[in-house]
């Protein structure tokens, strides 16, 4: 039987996310993304659709990578301004029951005491609907922002991060036992103190002392996602993540990623179906592939190199205004963060090497993921075919516009795909962790790394934190 | 003509805030302060009442004043836990159309620039309803939970403050020029670059350098509300607040401290009329005097001592378990932070000193506030006795029971005051701050130090950031 397809929707808080100029688009209504109606309006159709979650990308800063300015980046609305990810979320909730809500927090940012508690209290808010993308921050211009004279080395970053997962596992799991909250009317005792530990974490950036400000959430540990692409950041996919994405612009290219993310999780004694990997895509879909070519090409009007040259000089770290069009897109160093992205853009199309131009036009619509367009047919072949020969569980749906692509993948592919069997047809109950892994899975599970901060139940303690 | 007053609901992310033991009570639901219900339900209420805001207090750590120990404040639930204040505004504001948020955000452990930022994306949220009430934090156990090893001294929080301020400002007006925004469909032109400013700080404590993330919103500066006490606390809010939380137990021992903030105001060149100065209240309202007596009787049925000592102990600053109760109420120094509090406090009943026990009972209901119990006109009374001698713009409603206080309040004491002409019969048009001083004043005025980092318009400019 082929696998139930999870998707996610793939969104930022700014007028662009990966299709620059398609917010001039008709069917486009991104412009709006400061204001509730946008985001209540998109939750309510992406519930309809039964997705399994909105996923709100983030970065500090601005980039300035393009022709070592952050001008086009304005020029062009280039994921600036870019909002709070985390506001937006509790006015969602309030009008859906079943979506779940992915945020991205940059740790090397957020002191993690106060990023604990605000993120318990999503998950409080949203009444078990917490996800949290695990990111350390990828611009340089994020780090001055922050008032720091350069990026922490690529290496270092995840080794801070490491650090950083046990300070927040410690107050989320090992801080409040789950019988220490009693709300007793009779004697007035809220909660047994015996019960409520502190959390004492001395390390090499971060302390803390201090009990967890907030009592057991539904999930505990928000469903964690993450998106390693250097063989550090796949180490730490695979010791930290219960959901990762992935890009690659071929399905052959992404195997690969795709099997060694579950070996080394298994190698941690963790359960490598249970790390579930979504590929980043964008379907662009239309009642007949005609239709959808033609829907194409009417998008393809709303772009322009310049900006998409420079959307991906942000993504990549290359500066391409350095590189006249017609030159071979350019290499970057194997380890780097950004080489999966730029190895698979350049590598795209049967291993011909392309040009800047051939780039900027294939990641103008989309970004760094691969672009289906045809009719629902042929869209859930693709995904089928991906689901098979990458081995993902599902994808993380870009979009040309917003929601207008999402409105008619909901309206065309998800019957086509529930028709196939694979899609659900109805929500699973309980949280978003037991949405994905089945009834009684609100915790993390007992083979993650946050166990061992429990103090109670499933894991081994950890009674010296 | 007798001034229209100003009513804000004060409360807290927790199920106690100032009145421990009441969360007991059937018409208590703060129990529910996790979920949206209970914030959408209250917003909705205060709205049909014209309240001008919800004000949401809030401190980092946990008192462990009372007994050197953390535990009385977990037993009773004494604002712990307690949950972020952001988040659960934009879920109400999704419900309402008028009503004013005031967040409390506390600036010593925040990174001014996401503070900034998410600020702003607030402020657009609720299409111009942000007010920042601005703290430095009082808890000691907070500058432990945040790693440090002390908190920093009283004063010096507040120099710390003016520097994180001149950054924030410089984010909110300096760095977007109001025409910068452009949203050009016909030439894909989202901003002019020229336009918009990178904040360069490098100060003692902080350090930025970015432009600012977010767009300019509606009201550009949040309101900003302040509760300075000593006097280091009021030049502060002389200097920044608009509106300004007050609290004595008696409106003659408020009447000095409200003149002396208008006052300094003034040396500053801000119009003292325009400082809008709230008190602390907590009215206890039924049809008849013996009635809202009665009433309160049943009330304290559900306070007990040592929680009342406790929670006392946590606002103080001072272990009142070193105190037998019986004890005269002790004296703190005259100029920390909370010497206006124990003063008012231990001071009030016509200057006979109190016992530990006496103030106990006192602050058992609204804690430093004193509390107003009668019928509709004796509240109506009251509250313009206060506004007439202590020269207050309004109030800042505390409860016994939320939002059972609320709902009787808005029933019974607001037709009262409208029909004394002093409460509004409908909400202003336009923005929080434009509610506050009239129409056309969504920006922050000319006057205010927030205006001199503009780069056009009303304020002089300052280049040179």
């Amino acid at each position: 039987m082929d696998k139930q397809l999870r998707l996610n929707a793939f969104i930022t808080n700014s007028a662009v996310h990966l299709s620059p100029g398609l917010w001039r688009h008709p069917r486009d209504r991104a412009l709006g993304h400061g204001r509730l109606p946008f985001w209540q309006d998109l939750a309510r159709l992406l519930e309809r659709g039964l997705f399994d979650a909105l996923f709100i990308a983030d970065a500090i800063g601005v980039s300035n990578v393009y022709g070592d300015s952050q001008d086009m980046s304005i020029r062009y609305g280039l994921r600036v301004p870019r909002h709070d990810p985390f506001l937006v979320i509790p006015a969602m909730a309030a009008v859906t029951e079943h979506l779940g809500y992915g945020v991205t927090g940059t740790l090397s940012y957020e002191p993690p005491f106060l990023f604990a508690r605000r993120m318990s209290s999503l998950d409080h808010l949203t009444e078990g609907r917490a996800g949290w993308n695990i990111v350390t921050g990828h611009l340089a211009a994020g780090a001055r922002a922050m008032g720091r004279d350069a990026m922490t080395g690529h290496d270092r970053r995840y080794d801070i991060a490491d650090e950083y997962m046990d300070v927040v596992y410690a107050l989320w799991e090992g801080s409040w036992e789950d019988d220490a909250v009693r709300r007793d009317r009779a004697t007035g005792i809220y909660a047994d103190p015996a019960k409520v530990h502190r959390v004492r974490h001395e390390g090499e950036t971060y302390r803390v002392d201090s009990i967890h400000m907030v009592e057991p959430s539904p999930q505990r540990t928000p469903v964690l996602f993450q998106a390693g692409a250097s063989a550090r950041g796949r180490q730490f996919a695979a010791t930290h993540a219960e959901c990762v994405f992935l890009s690659a612009m071929t399905k052959d290219g992404m195997a690969p990623v795709v099997a060694d993310i579950r070996a080394r999780a298994a190698e941690r004694g963790r359960d490598p179906r249970e790390i579930l990997c979504l590929a980043l895509m964008t379907a662009i879909v239309a009642p007949t592939d005609e239709l959808a070519r033609a829907k194409l090409t009417e998008y393809r009007s709303f772009i322009n190199l310049e900006a998409s040259l420079a959307s991906l000089s942000g993504f990549t770290g290359i500066d391409l205004s350095k590189h006249a069009p017609d030159d071979p897109f350019p290499n970057v160093k194997q380890d780097s963060g950004v080489h999966s992205i730029v190895d698979s853009l350049s590598r795209a199309n049967d291993g011909r090497r392309l040009t800047v131009r051939d780039v900027a036009e294939l990641g103008a619509i989309g970004g760094s993921g691969p672009l289906i367009v045809g009719s629902p047919a042929k869209v859930a072949d693709e995904l089928q075919a991906w689901a098979r020969t990458a081995d993902v569980d599902g994808f993380n749906l870009s979009y040309a516009t917003c929601p207008g692509d999402f409105e008619d993948f909901i309206a065309m592919v998800v019957p086509e795909l529930q028709a196939r069997g694979v899609y659900k047809r109805a929500y699973a109950p309980g949280t978003f962790r037991e949405k994905l892994y089945g009834g009684g899975r609100s915790r993390i599970a007992a083979s993650h790394p946050a166990a061992r901060f429990r103090r109670d139940g499933a894991g081994s303690g950890d009674p010296g934190r």
